[in-house]
């Protein structure tokens, strides 16, 4: 099946990404250079389980559809590769500028990592219905207003900057379903053939979710600085991961009418735990707590999936490929809730002060709530444009539409 | 195919989950807080290579199987999401029990996931033949004995802690096998269709493998201790776990008829050296030793799978889906062996207390096997209950018994 | 399909193996001992990065073939493993040789780790075309050639020891060109339909090349020794590899006619921008000159892949299965250019001493390249000896040929 505008793609796509990639060498020529002033190698080997949860992590995450695993994984990559370059230039002009120099260090980078999430996850949610160019697109912006929504929360509400790279999860999932919701078409109500899964694409898509599972702990902690908190942080995340997966489990059997166990619902709700903890994970000092609390996530996770994705998202027409609402925006909001709750909790004694920082808190997660939903909606009226060539549905959930194979080979 | 037992499955297993984990957070509500007195900074890099071999590592180890993948990844996962709980309450209260808390540490959770290999070896022994109620059932009880074990061998025969967790692959393989043994099924004696792997499924058992055999040298020394003693555990392993892929490949093509290469060997046998020597890792001072013992280990395995498992197995009515024995099993045997006699080679001066010392290994080792026999045959005597509702045979080694497909996909 | 010579392999190929592996340990058992002298809790996890690269990451990334994927990973484990050993002797030999004995540490296991890559470069080159006893004299030969290529460059030509583990790459990549060259067969020109991928196989490659991608940061950074110029080959190799996805993405859409996305091209120019760094990862002080290395690096991977590849490969009889020439022969050819211009340029002004240390590095870069080719000649010409029993055409590229399947189950 031949491609429909192949002189279009074969042109433009490099073209755009070329000239993206070659204004992006000319910014870091003129303001970017190394700072060496640290001493990191306490911090080097988390930061690549941050690499790894990223790149390796979501590529297969995102692989579970049995006919696009290849765009699941290579996109992501992609996506990854071109956002964390945009993403140090655009934290390093708002967080790092001095003297017309943006100086950056293994900080910079990782931070650059952590929020390019927002566009994997927002990815998630578009899955197989958009190409290439339109998440492209869609990652230069979402990364450009993450980053100012960041500089806000840290500039002006005054959060604590590893808890604004937290709002990550919440970020990228309403950004993701408004853009969604935007480009919604009506023939998705009904769930196509292509787009399940099959039992090896659920395979590498459980590689995926494991790599997630397992370095959690780091993603949590790696940007916290003082030693005491950073531990706390790790080992409330396991704890966090374990109770998830047991809530997975249980209520993957509860809500089947034959008491079978759901893929798809463990592999998003293990994660929900994590999510859920990212605000609170180095301020709970009860390792219960993290652990009624990861239960509830993996709870909310997968009831979301039972019964909100299949009757809620086509009432709002919503299609969330990867119930990404699910894995990270609900978890997401109920972490918000419980990190106002522990700072409350945290200092019963002195409420007039902490009911202000809780105060602070409930505007920062509105906040990003709100800037989500609008850029995201302004992104998706942007993609809507015939301009970007969007797939016709019938491309849908398809690499045939965007890899060459050498004998047509059909899936798997 | 409809389960037939659906209401049953749909409300007891997660009821059964769940007010086990709601007991766990009520134990770790009163009990359980962190202690923050360490620096460790060192260790959790390696702390994350451990935790990458037994969630990662053992749960596509244990995916081999054509149609059991799920069950294989899943099962895994749950069970040691519940059993590190599980290990870090029992091991809290005979191990850090003082003023009625238990203080957890990185080490205590990295103590609690290695317990946890000796349920996921277990768990291999009877990989697709028991549900998942019954294999909780049994995390439960081997976690326990297991942590008593321990406790006698280090405050009664004053065993060095890090050499009683190595015991772990010994106990885990004699418990799965007596267990495998007292629910052994005549129509196992014949190998089913479904109990054979496919290239696809012995790719993501490589995968897993691989896991395992990179990060074992982090499994052998990150509980030792002395700096000098932790890398020469470190170098003896990786030259263990190097002849033991020596042996497998060799010998899986002499004991073939054809000279071919059997993939199952090759798996099962390049993690026997890392077993073989768990005991003994610190202290072999040269390296052609751990060589030679890699290069035995690895022997055994093989010609144990090629000869013991196709004629003795079915002569002792034990069933051992993925050769347990041979990879974990006399492995640890020879290990232990070899561990006595390294004891009374590096103090040969010194015979009469040494000998003694070299007594007491045998103690904890004969201690092991027998606590492991005896509580595996007890175990599976309550797992042949009928109220554990087991699998029937015809449903054995089907991830479709458990798991919800939604094209009735067969196998990969 | 039964092999023919059956009992030739079931005894030679252990007997070969094993007496090998018996010789090794002999000379471990007279020379070899630790090394307890250093402090080495900053390399370790760096350590098993590199080994998670050479281990996981090649073995994967070479079992893209559709019906291959047992050899790609299988024989990948074997020659690591028996390698490591060798290339430990060798070097120990030859850098570590002091009163009758050689003094192993982390730093001699990771140098021969990293040396083991020529192996396993050279075997991509040859994959699917030669059987393991080929292998195994292919990988003795080349880790002892390049070893003491190495000693030239370090003692006599004064290069830093390094930048001369560096030269793997290239020399891997030709003396496996020059080894394909000689054993090259008429009926390769065609194309055969076991020569290509599946998705499933290329889902296996894209989790080894992810792991390479992840990596090569540790790699190009974790044998320098200063601690500024050590972060600045990290962060200079991540922008690298980012580019060099860029780079492959847009340039593998515009050199297909209908626009699509090659995974093969995808695969192998991700990489080519590590490669190119190597050289001189430590001393490039911008980061803009290492994305645009990247670029330039993926650039010529791409175009090599889709012009060379198809026309002057046959035309130069040279049958390159891996397309190692395109992703670590011309990628590091063009770092060694650059590696001089950058020397020159970062001591423009005292040009008499540097232009001498640039043009020892163009000496040494040359060695490396008429060793590699020469040494892959003669080797080339040894394994077409009949003795080795070559597998005949019709077997090439084939699982089959090595390994029993149960069912003869075709293929994934």
């Amino acid at each position: 099946m031949v491609s429909q505008y192949p002189p279009n793609l074969r042109i433009r796509l490099p073209a755009f990404i070329l000239i993206l990639e070659a204004a992006l060498i000319l910014i870091f020529g003129v303001f970017v250079s190394y700072d060496h002033s640290q001493n990191l190698t306490r911090d080097y080997p988390v930061f690549q389980h941050v690499n790894l949860m990223v790149i390796l992590g979501f590529a297969f995450f995102l692989a579970f559809l049995k006919r696009y695993g290849f765009s699941g994984t290579g996109f992501s990559l992609l996506l990854a590769a071109l956002g964390v370059q945009w993403a140090v230039v655009v934290e390093g002009f708002l967080f790092h500028f001095s003297a017309g120099k943006i100086k950056i260090s293994l900080q910079s980078i990782l931070t650059a990592i952590m929020s390019i999430i927002t566009v994997l996850i927002s990815a998630g949610a578009m899955l197989g219905k958009v190409n290439l160019m339109q998440l492209i697109w869609m990652a230069l912006v979402e990364v450009t207003v993450f980053a100012v929504n960041r500089w806000v929360a840290v500039n002006i509400l005054q959060i604590q900057s590893h808890v604004s790279v937290m709002h990550a999860h919440l970020f990228g999932a309403y950004f993701g379903l408004m853009v969604s919701w935007m480009l919604h078409h009506s023939s998705l109500s009904q769930k196509a053939e292509k787009e399940r899964s099959r039992p090896v694409s659920n395979m590498f898509a459980v590689l995926g979710t494991l790599f997630l599972w397992i370095f959690w702990p780091s993603f949590n902690s790696v940007l916290i600085k003082e030693e005491e908190k950073k531990w706390t942080a790790i080992y409330n995340t396991y704890f966090v991961m374990a109770t998830s997966v047991i809530a997975a489990f249980s209520f993957s059997a509860a809500t089947n009418k034959n008491g079978k166990l759901s893929m798809a619902h463990i592999q998003n709700a293990t994660l929900a735990g994590g999510v859920a903890l990212s605000f609170s994970a180095s301020i709970i000092q009860q390792p219960w707590i993290a652990m009624a609390l990861g239960l509830a996530a993996g709870m909310i996770s997968v009831l979301g999936m039972a019964c909100l994705q299949k009757h809620l998202d086509p009432a709002l027409k919503i299609h969330d490929t990867c119930g990404v609402h699910y894995t990270f925006g609900l978890p997401s909001l109920l972490g918000g809730i419980i990190h106002i709750i522990v700072i409350l909790t945290n200092h019963s004694n002195n409420l007039s002060v902490f009911g202000y920082s809780a105060l602070i808190e409930v505007g920062a997660l509105s906040l990003s709530l709100v800037i989500s939903l609008f850029s995201g909606f302004i992104t998706g009226l942007i993609l809507t444009c015939k301009l970007w060539k969007a797939p016709p549905v019938t491309k849908y959930f398809d690499d045939q539409a965007y890899w060459e194979f050498p004998h047509l080979a059909v899936g798997f």
